[in-house]
């Protein structure tokens, strides 16, 4: 912390704040200016809440100058994670995919989306068996019968599975049969539920809250390291702002950001992000070309009868259209997105 | 729903909208002017996405007509939701005043600081045993011993007892101490702990997210009012903005705009919503002259000594000089800050 | 600034950035702790980049330590600024009212619309001659015409005038007929303009952009402060949200930080912060107990066929009651609302 | 404008409405459903205030259904605009680059960096002469002797050159020197400016104020397009948000939402979007990829001596890998990035 003192800062008051800051535990280094003092403090408490310092008199403004999260960070681990989830490599060079419907509806709905997406280069099946719902009157997802339908799927076409908990007491089943936990942006700050993923050895994909900065992103992160699960993949699905022409704003730069402050891989969802079929594609470009670890699509079969969020799903066909285009962005910046044998060998089989 | 069509839409795209709709089960009216056709769609699924019409040929814009939230809505109720907790009546003429500690610490602060408060004219105790921190790293408070302390001193001095749950594995140790449950701002989207909260009969008071708009705010409480639970507070407590002079932008007007569109009543929490001491009084002055039906502040009997939060609690005596504020400002909207006998009798008893 | 280097940053990394800081002309302080190297930079330049240092090598973070307003500050000049307009004093205990129509319209409801603000105790009558509007289609203001208006009915009802100038160009004619100039927020960066401005001896009223920072407002008023004309009002007037369901979110909070950073008064504009007449009542009446030095509110004497905001004007029948509320809220803060002789002796005359 | 009226309002109530639509000069189409009454106003003053609808009793909501900007919108012209900038093909398949020095310093800096961005393939030279600047303490720019500067070194390379203009009384000089006209996001609202630049016949290029909705943006290039200059370019550089790791949240999405609403070319300046310089090609390469007409980019051929935004501002060597890598993620959205025949020819001359 360091603390800047105003101008006609008495040394009364000075040493008031030194001996404040030697309470709470910190080296404290003095520096005397031509026009004013500030006072730095190093090491000690790493949670000590500044807003007690800036309100002494004779403080003008504090600054907090160590990152409150440390397991997440390039500090703590300078290479980029790297994990196995079946025999697919999160964070290496491959942008690696997760495709599927935003819930499971049907047998027939859940096998014919994980075969489109398969088909067109997939290496993730993602689908939603519990769905969190602005309004209690919207379809809230089939609960343990999605989760069967979605893992025989999934199984059925050799695809590891993510799906969403969306609270601790849904752990246990969930964990029964899926791959990857994700966590959905409203849930970024609920701690229970974190805690208890920390407990898990599954991966966890942790959704930025719309309102979450950069910095609360990774300290809700450190939640789930702090337990001893260090295999955590960050998802950026857009944040709220004044615009209101998309649903939320896709933040691309935090992408860059993150990368350098984390170690963490980083994905994108450009299905929540935008909000429309439409702006899914080019929002998926640009984040495979801002350097995005991963991406995270909505697909699905028939997505004009789709009981959740049919708008953003995109029609089987735009989605291999995209994947088409990210294969030549890909490389651009030294990284690839790999073709499945069997769509090697022709996609009209 | 209202769908407008572009000017040059076509009579079989126009056609298309009106079957879509007309499957999606509402009452369709089509109205051509001169450049073009509005197609109002009234009755119906509450619920259909308007996305899914958007998406259609030919549409310009789609407009959703009703408002989401039902229970909560005045067009459900028209006179002011009013109730009693314990002998006190929220969202009647008087503003109803909760105070006390961010966190309970120990019995000696519970008990000093609860005296405190009922001596200046708070009515409700408030103080924390569960606390939700951004840090696994932060105090997260004492746990069932903390409710224990918090409902002697409420018992102490005849105050009822507000204080947070935080994960629905909760409910059931807190509803045993505290006679009103708070939703933190993190959880307003928790469906799965709002759903279970509508079971409970006690009133729960409900905290806006930091970034909520406040139809969602809303749609949170229809949560609980739809479990049968009519006893819902909604509680301001800053939204997010891109300006970090303050923690966050105390949304005053959302007063105003709240209680014209529901029925339940509005208090507002100056002390989350600045973060900052010497800008409590002001705000809270601000809250009752918007027509805020009570406050909730963080008063402690030694802030600078306090586990979490100090900087935001006011000392004892800035509580009373704030609450004879109040006293003058409340008869300019035509309400009342009781005072309580003892104090009237003399504060140095 | 303060540069704090990474934990694993080299003897040789931090000396690069010493140098760099002793280049930019700071005095240079080099604190050691257990895990890393803070530097304080001192003195030198007051608008060097932080920035530039930020992107050496081993460079975590770099912190501004001064503030970059100057004139404008506390630190500067400690006392409030308190000035005469004609014989209103600014600043002072007084809670001073500026009302008046959005635009001049004609020289009947000028003159309607000031004698009602004036019976109801406004001090200064505010109206527009030259109108922003988002659209080049709207209605754009009379021009001096409306300026003539406007100074006939200030003069015939003893008010000054408070009226404003969109562009440097349009200086020369508006000074001839206002008491006050008014920058409204979408000019509050148009540099030319506030030059200018700081070059004449009239006070300035300067609105907030609806996305400025407080910093940034600040330092737009050092531009006139700075030009040798030391009479500035700071008017709040609403910031930009993701909340739309009032047009902006008036920030009330801004009222306290402002009077603690800066002696210059600080105004607020309720009827463009809220958009609607039902809001401005409830916001006017918190900006007094939140401890504004005066409101400028639109009033029309008939605002169902005003040419401009007609939706956010005032009927002058709610105005006088707003007044009479403001009346008793003010001396909670300690100041007064003044009544107008004329008044005093009843309003029916 | 749609009305939709609450459920219990009366008949008289909506025959209020009716009869306040017609004096607007709407023609009106009522449609009264189970619930409730939705009367559609087609036609009509297209500028009529909807707010003062909303006000009148037992109305809900209205909703506007046309879009405010007209010679802007797809309505009013289906094809994309392209237009010749000397031989520079605007809004064409190729993705133009321009770039160049934040501020022209002196003739060797400008000759240097034009010479740099030339062989790396940008197509215009960008400078600035005129600087706003938030601090009247910064560096303003060299003014006139910057624009000879500029025009020097685009003459000498073959480029055309883009430069801002800051108010109206610049114009007439700086029109002799520039072939693109730049409208700062500070300005993006300075009708008096727009309106000036709608009467001369140079391109504008006109970037998206920081906090402008995407209509306000449309709407001010409205004011242009409404003097008879058809020649437009829109530039999106970042939004202001609440994150604040970034000085701005570029917001990418800006772009394909603008390409269908609109004809006018879309750029992008990730420059100042960002405001580091480490995350600037990330950010151009997600611009490219998500369909953007054109880049803005600041180079100097020595950043960490630059007298403005050094900090933002690339090395040539970074801004010719970056030309590399756009080149390969151009044609995956089938478009191209052209190569300068001396470029063609090897780098290394």
């Amino acid at each position: 912390m360091v603390v800047v003192m105003e101008e006609r800062a008495t040394e009364e008051q000075i040493e008031r704040v030194v001996a404040q800051l030697v309470t709470m535990g910190y080296d404290v280094h003095r520096s005397t200016g031509a026009t004013r003092t500030v006072i730095g403090a190093v090491g000690g408490a790493r949670m000590g809440d500044p807003r007690l310092v800036e309100l002494l008199e004779g403080v003008q403004e504090v600054v907090r100058i160590t990152e409150p999260f440390k397991l997440a960070s390039r500090t703590f681990k300078q290479d980029d994670t790297v994990f196995l989830c079946g025999d697919v490599r999160i964070g290496g060079d491959e942008v690696i995919v997760m495709a599927g419907p935003c819930s499971a509806e049907s047998e027939q709905q859940v096998q014919a989306t994980a075969a489109a997406v398969k088909r067109a280069g997939a290496k993730v099946l993602r689908g939603g068996a519990f769905k969190p719902r602005s309004s209690p009157y919207s379809f809230q997802g089939l609960g343990e019968e999605g989760l069967r339908l979605l893992r025989a799927a999934a199984d059925q076409h050799g695809l590891p599975l993510v799906t969403e908990v969306m609270d601790a007491s849904q752990i246990e089943v969930v964990v029964q049969y899926a791959d990857v936990l994700q966590v959905g942006a409203r849930n970024m700050q609920n701690f229970t539920l974190l805690r208890e993923l920390g407990k898990t050895r599954k991966p966890i994909l942790l959704k930025r809250g719309i309102s979450a900065t950069i910095e609360e992103w990774l300290l809700s992160s450190e939640y789930v390291l702090a337990g001893g699960n260090m295999h955590v993949i960050l998802c950026e699905r857009g944040i709220r702002t004044f615009e209101s022409y998309t649903r939320n704003t896709l933040d691309i730069s935090a992408i860059p950001v993150v990368k350098k402050l984390s170690h963490l891989p980083v994905f994108v969802d450009p299905s929540h992000g935008t909000g429309r079929r439409d702006k899914v594609a080019p929002m998926a470009r640009a984040a495979v070309a801002a350097g995005a670890d991963g991406l995270l699509i909505e697909v699905h079969c028939d997505p004009d009868h789709a009981l959740s969020d049919g708008a953003q799903s995109m029609f089987p066909s735009q989605f291999e259209r995209l994947m088409a285009e990210l294969r030549i962005i890909a490389p651009a910046i030294g990284r690839s997105i790999c073709v499945e044998p069997v769509a090697r060998r022709g996609w009209g089989r």
